[in-house]
């Protein structure tokens, strides 16, 4: 299986509802470095898997609506726990819809596997991976 | 597949017989920097992998008995290679029992892949991945 | 010159009024990875520059109140710009308070600088460097 | 799975034909730090995945002719994008050949994957993985 | 002294003439990973360093030229050894220029120090610190 | 001042005496990852700041002693407590020495300042800067 990941980054703000969230249940925020890999078993016609500089923008306009945000004035989340896990699948989605879209250019229709890993800190960071 | 992954560390001592460790085989230690990734395709009821909080917790009192350790002085590992990939495994079993034990609060039932990584340095690491 | 850093990190959230600072006008949040150094010229009697144990628990009080915390309700940050320039000397100031005080024991008193490093991602940090 | 993973880098000038490439059109070069990671279910007889030292002394000797070297002036890649995709591949390739000739010594003929990861900057990168 | 410090990279191929060079006496390459430290002892007006927006986009604008070049056709460097230190140098003066031009925005003028740290591999980095 | 900076790694094992050392009294073991920063304010007249090839060969001939070794065991180490500060100022008391021995090759009598790191896990750290 090949693979090729791009990386960016967002600052947010957002509150977690539910005892098991201790102090996150207060408004709190975030700088997330995300990770974005793509993967298929064989090349495209050009010799890659995406391509690089296509999937780079792709990342960057699918969380640009989170960046410099409050989740918890967003409509989109209400009712939402926006967890670390809740945003790798927020964002898996929305890069699996750009692939579909073809938005990744040369590449984008073979993808087999796409992983988005959100790094908080330095011990902690979660990631979603599946088809898209 | 969902994961979160948390980090902590250890230092010890221990030494490794047998010709294939060449200089290993005097007692020398090690800090290691262990990440352990916890792996489930369904989020629990609480939106979350597994309680990132108890997790740090759990991964601390599991490699206690390790740090500030001289392993060859350590009757568990009487006769045994303490090399990376047997602490690797030895880590996981530890934390899979925590995870049956409910010590990972919300989440610890539902997990269908524990991953334990030891960072020996810049140019070096090993990892055990199995099933609780 | 001897140093020893220390690592911790923060999560919060504020927003910074100022047309300069354009989209973080919004609230929105930030985890910073905190590097605290202490450096001085000569070792203390016991042969180190501070207690690295005593550092870490000062670190993590000083920056206690900070973690899941929303600044702009905070009453001692009313009016003020909670950039990252001004967490790294807010920071700074408490942590020389507490090696004042006694409070990183053996090497407490012999510090002739201290830094104090915020890194925001992968791309940004931002320090605040002097004498305590 | 048991993995052990070492690291090294390389140096080297190339350029990729094709309009899907922009600028990487031109000349440039790059210098990748290589992750290679052998995995197996079960630990050899020495209990260990692969000899580390000899892993190293492998990945440094499959490398040696791309360090410093044009890949354009080399025979070898005429005619082939040597994208990192294909890098990727082809050090796979070669280490696969080293595990075969028992090269990495005692876990040499043991090894289910092997994973090549070319780290190319901050906010990139590509592996192969595959059965050796 | 306060420090914001912003990060990017480039991807280029050169030559290196001398004995000394070794094997870098050939055509090859790097991806420079690219850290710019701006250094003042007190805020600006805006209670920054410098528009950490601005200092991005200025370090973007001031590589662009050596990104994706092959140096050894750039008649700027002839007869120049394009070492990583004289790169170091060669990209401080040019942020130099653009602090001095205004180009950094709000903090521009009152800059005390500013380093351009080139980082090669995990094993290498260069820096080069002045007074703009 | 240019700077350029090396990176090697020793694992060995030690106990130091002390209450304020708490656990560390014990023996127990280190993997230090070592930076070593060569500086001077003028580049050699080869261009550069030290022969990077020989400065990477002078530091792993300096610590080889220290790798794989118990220094509790070591004459040279009776009645020394070898806290991670004291290994700075040994290693970087070793350098200078090479240096002033010609054996970091071309420029290795211009340097001013040499700076010796280690990095001890991802949340501690110290070093040891000086004139050689």
């Amino acid at each position: 299986m090949y693979a090729v990941e791009v990386r960016d980054h967002i600052m947010l703000a957002h509150s977690i509802p539910g005892d098991v969230f201790g102090p996150a249940q207060n408004l709190h925020g975030a700088i997330y470095v995300i990770d974005v890999a793509f993967m298929r078993t064989t090349l495209s016609a050009d010799g890659i898997v995406v391509d690089i500089g296509r999937a780079h923008e792709a990342l960057k306009a699918v969380i640009a609506p989170l960046n410099y945000a409050n989740l918890d004035a967003m409509p989109e989340f209400e009712g939402v726990r926006t967890t670390t896990e809740f945003l790798c699948k927020y964002i898996f989605d929305a890069i699996t819809a750009a692939a579909r879209d073809g938005r990744l250019g040369s590449g984008s229709d073979g993808l087999e596997r796409i992983r988005v890993t959100l790094n908080e800190s330095h011990v902690a960071r979660a990631w979603y991976e599946g088809a898209p």
